[in-house]
Formats: structure tokens, C-alpha cells, sequence
């Protein structure tokens, strides 16, 4: 499959059952059957067979194996009864890919060897082919198989997250390092945030071109930012990713944690489906968006902690303040904690399903 | 000095110099000379004459010392020439005084021994008394000795994230176990927080009657909180503090990270002045917040590390954003961070006010 210049909507080579379900109707703001749900983070801790399969085998080794993304990947679709899947992969992996050195260690998150802080440490960085991550383009095709109806959303981090973790070496609280390479040499930033977005297009493209229904860009940190500075050294980064891959004619999904300020920027930046946190009420979001988007979220993924009648009632008030949107994917508002009882997400895409059939 | 019905603005038993200072004529929305500076945690880590003092001496024991106290809440008044002083405390301080067994652990933060997670755990709360922390009382009466015209704010932390650390049991990224409680025991939460407002409003009446002009309410964590759940959940504690202490007419300032969408509530809970973080524009929060309050904020404090020039623009696109607010007290828009350059600090003192000279 190549790119071409049709808009969202019109991809004539996408599968027609997971063209026409009900996750791909919401992200185009077509009427749809029911409210669509998946979870970020769906597939991951919080499944006993997950933490099964995944024993002895550390997590980036874990991404690398076919057979075992398409059985992570599909472990929630069967167990929730989701409307879509979600790439089971860390946001990392593009740069591993590429020979960044850097692992995953258990409790901690990403860490990189060489942190990136100067002009020459850019050298680390090359373009990243299909061939640097073949695994994936096998699991993709080995999942397109099994899902059938069922959408995959492929999945990668935006730049300026990516960046934050290589100039920091590791997860950080403030952005010490990376603000101020932002801050105090904005070309060498703009340059290295440049390099990651090709990266990252590259990396979306693979997956769009082994069967991807859709995509979601990640800037997990990007709240850390205000808007004037997101505006001036994250958004030209992130809006080139999604620009790379207009032409292919799947939903584009852009999301981020803490960035109610930026959710109008979010969406500038080439967004088909605008990702919200629970820090800002749907209805608010969609007015900070404008139309022409749909939205994704966004119950606090705390509630599910709760009895069953609390879970009811503050989804109750997400789908209240959904009512009126152009198009909603539901959603938690951040990835689900790993100590989540799974029951309990099962439960809430039958609530969701249920209160929202049409 | 007791309470009396005064509004902000007359509190005749104040020290005049204190008093008619630009920090305490910006709370008030009156004209000022220049545009006042302190900055949160300013008394603290980034200073090489504090951690010179701290050596060997525990956090928590070195809170209890009142010339200690007095040492370090100087310091930076006197390298910085910031316009108020900040009593340097901790905000589990009056959780220690009223016996709870918690420690603050180097590198990790409060760690309470017995998390209140039942109705029984609550017997842990007594209720604060003056003699409980008479070591406050002695350091205030040594501090406005020493500032003459440089009035000291005081502070505590607000129900709302004293609750999490002793829910939790120490800091924590997601508030689960908090959060567990406040959705799924409604009422056993609102119990833990009104006992925690009374604690909190007690321990600032002490600091006012020992002669603080002004106090600030840190609400640390209440970014975590979607807009419904801290009116719901938070609000009602923190505005209970507030009104506690509002006969004293000393400015009260309430301050949270991550806190866009609350900064309406959290003028309405009772504050004099709002203090944002760095996420939201300041005309922006003044449109959020109303009339009739002032604002503090709202430097990104990891902007303290680039270049001068840089530092000198953003803090130029700070005071632009503050042109034509009631009010406007300069600070971070969080803590100085410990690895701050403290000449980076005063000369920011120094930028602000030569800037801003009337």
C-alpha cells in the first residue's frame, strides 16, 4: 500500500469490516452503533496472561518478537470486548531500532546510555527503514489476520517526548536537561526534534503500510510545556509526523497528558481525533478544539479503583459531557494503571456499549 | 492579635512598613512601585549558605529549631532582594505536631508509618494547638524582628494533598489509594478532610497571630483533580481553611500545579490571590479566575537554566502577560528547583524590578 492524497475517509484499500466498525466511524464523526472504547495501555500489566507470557522476557526484547506483540496485542481485544486494538510496543522502540543505546529497567522507565546534549551527539540518530523494524511489519500482518473487524491502532512517540527522554538519558519530573536545550539552544532543539520526526513518520508509515486502521502519536509529556513554548518548539515536529502520513487516509489521534492548554494546538497540528485527559470535561475540550475533530477520553483511570456503582456514575458523566460531540472514542484519560482489577475494564466497555446503543 | 471581621486590606495591627510593602500592596490590588518577586522554595536547596546550616540535620528536626528556621527563611531574603519572606516549614510539619508517625525520607519525600486508609485509621487526627508548635510561634517572633519592612508569608499545605500523603503513605504519580477513597467512600473522605481543615487552619492561625502578613495555601497536588471532583471533593476543606482565617485581613494566596481548569474554583474557595503555574498565560488565568483577585506566577522555573537572554525573555513574556491585571505578584510558576544557580535568582530579582519600576 503506498500513501496517497485521499482525505480521512476514503482509504479504498483499508479491510472493509474494520473500515466500516464503529472505532473508524467515531474517528471519522460518522453516526456510529455504540460509543467506541479501548483502553492506552489495554495491553499491558494489568492481565494476568500478559504478565504470563511476558516472564523471564525483558520488555524490549518483548516488542521485537511477532508472536508475541500479536498475542499481547490480542489478549485484551478477546478478554474487554474493545472496539479496537492497540500496537503493543513502547515508545522507545523506533530509537532502539535505529541503535540508540537504550533499555527499559524494570521500576525506573527508559534509559539511555549516551544522553543527548550537544550538536555532535545528533550523529546518534539515523533514518530509520522498514528493515530496522521488521518485526513489526510481521506482527502487523499477523494481526490484521486474527483482528478481522476489529481495528489496529498502530502507535508512536512524538518528538518532543522522544526528545525529553534522550537529552534528559531517562524519565525526569521537570525536564531539567531538555528544557534547557530548549530554552538556551533552541536550533540545536529544532534540529534534534526535526531528525526524531522523521524517525517517528518513518515509523508510523511501516505500520499504516502493514495494515494499520489507524494511528495515535503519543506526547506523553507534552503538558509539561506552555503553549507558547509548545507552539514554538513541539508543535512544527509533531505537525510534520502527522502531515507524513495525511496521505494514507487513517484517523490520526494525538494525544497527551496534562495538555488542556493545548488541546486547540494539539488539534493545529494535523489531528483527526483529539486525545483529552480527565483534567478537562469533554464538552469544554471540544470548545478549545473547534469543530471538525472527534475527541477521545476521558475517565480518570483512578475511578476504576471504585465500586461498580462509582465507575457507573463518573462514566455516566463523561458520556453526559460527550453528548453533542462531532465524534467520541471513549477512553481513560491516561493509560490504565497496572494494579487494575481487569474485571472491571470488561464491566466498563459493557456499561459504555450498553448506555450508548443506538 | 485575635481575628476580626476586617476584609483584606485593613489590618490595622499589621507592622506599617510590612504592611505598605509592594508584595502586600500587589495582594491588594493597589498601585506599587514595581511588580513584587519572591519565589516558592526560595528558602532552600538551591543555596550553598542552606545546605551549609542543614548538614546533618534532618529535614523534619530542622523545621522544629527556631533560630534555624529564622537562619534559613533569611538567607534569601538577604542574597536575593526578594520582596516577601517565607517561613521555611514543610507542609506535614503540623501532621508531625499532632503525632503522626511520618518522616520525610532524603530523595523520596513524606513517608507516613500507618496510611489512613479506614474510618478507625482517622483517630490518628487530633486537633493542632498553639503549644504543639511553639517553635513556630518563636521562629515568627524572631523573623519580623529581623525583616522590619519585608513582610513573611506563611504557609501550609491544603487538605486536599495532605490527605494523599497520608492515604498514600508517601508521593505518589497516581493518587490511587486517595483516589480509591475519594470516589468510593464520599463520606469518609470529606470526614478525613474537614478534620485536616481544621488542623490546617489552626496551624496558620498561629503563624498569623505570630505576626505573618500574609499566608499561602499550597494545594501541591490538586492538578490530579478533574474540575467536578475537586469542587466536589476538595473544595469544600480547602474553602473551610480560607474562611478560617479571613478576619485577620491578611492576603491569601492559593496555589496548586497543574491546576488550569481549577483556578476559577480555586478563587472561589476563598483566596485573595491565585497563584498559577507555568502552563497558563497570566491574562488568560485573570480571565479564569475573575475580577476582584490578584495573581502570583508564572515563570517556567527550568527556564532558570538557559542563558541570561533567554531567562530575560521569557520573564518579558510573563510581564507582558501580566499588563493589565488587578494585581501581579512575580514568582515561579512551581518551586525553584535545588539545582538552580542562585545567581540566576537574583539577577532575575533584579530584572523584574527594574522592568516593572513605576
Amino acid at each position: 500500500m503506498s500513501a496517497n492524497e485521499s482525505p480521512v475517509g476514503q482509504a479504498p484499500t483499508q479491510p472493509t469490516a474494520a473500515y466500516e466498525s464503529a472505532f473508524m466511524k467515531a474517528c471519522r464523526r460518522e453516526p456510529v452503533p455504540h460509543t467506541p472504547v479501548w483502553f492506552m495501555r489495554q495491553a499491558g500489566r494489568s492481565l494476568p496472561e500478559y504478565r504470563k507470557v511476558r516472564e523471564g522476557i525483558p520488555m524490549l526484547e518483548s516488542c521485537v518478537r511477532p508472536e508475541l506483540v500479536t498475542e499481547i496485542t490480542l489478549q485484551p481485544v478477546r478478554r474487554h470486548n474493545v472496539d479496537a486494538a492497540v500496537y503493543y510496543s513502547d515508545i522507545v522502540v523506533p530509537l532502539k531500532a535505529i541503535g540508540i543505546d537504550l533499555d527499559i529497567k524494570p521500576g525506573v522507565g527508559p534509559v539511555v546510555e549516551k544522553p543527548i546534549r550537544t550538536r555532535a551527539d545528533l550523529a546518534q540518530l539515523r533514518d530509520l527503514t522498514p528493515e530496522d523494524v521488521s518485526y513489526v511489519t510481521e506482527a502487523i500482518g499477523l494481526l490484521t489476520r486474527e483482528l478481522g473487524a476489529t481495528p489496529l491502532i498502530g502507535f508512536a512517540g512524538a518528538p518532543f517526548t522522544l526528545a525529553s527522554y534522550l537529552v534528559e538519558g531517562g524519565p525526569s519530573r521537570t525536564y531539567e536537561n531538555a528544557k534547557s536545550m530548549m530554552y538556551g539552544d533552541p536550533e540545536l532543539w529544532a534540529d534534534l526534534l526535526d531528525r526524531l520526526a522523521e524517525i517517528t513518520a518513518a515509523f508510523l508509515k511501516v505500520q499504516i503500510e502493514a495494515g494499520a486502521s489507524a494511528v495515535q502519536l503519543f506526547d506523553s509529556w507534552a503538558g509539561a510545556l506552555a503553549p507558547v513554548d509548545y507552539r514554538r518548539s513541539a508543535l512544527p515536529a509533531s505537525a510534520k509526523v502527522l502531515q507524513a502520513v495525511a496521505g494514507y487516509g487513517v484517523p490520526r489521534i494525538h494525544f497527551g497528558v496534562g495538555t488542556g492548554e493545548l488541546l486547540g494546538l494539539m488539534g493545529e497540528a494535523g489531528a483527526d481525533v483529539v486525545g483529552v485527559d480527565w483534567r478537562v470535561p469533554l464538552d469544554e475540550a471540544a470548545r478549545r478544539v473547534g469543530p471538525g475533530k472527534a475527541l477521545q477520553g476521558n475517565l480518570d483511570p483512578t475511578v476504576l479503583f471504585a465500586s461498580k456503582e462509582a465507575v457507573e456514575a463518573k462514566t455516566r458523566e463523561v458520556l453526559d459531557s460527550a453528548v453533542g460531540l462531532e465524534g467520541h472514542v471513549f477512553n481513560l484519560g491516561h493509560g490504565v494503571m497496572p494494579s487494575t482489577d481487569p474485571e472491571a475494564l470488561t464491566r466498563l466497555v459493557e456499561y459504555v456499549h450498553t448506555q450508548t446503543a443506538r
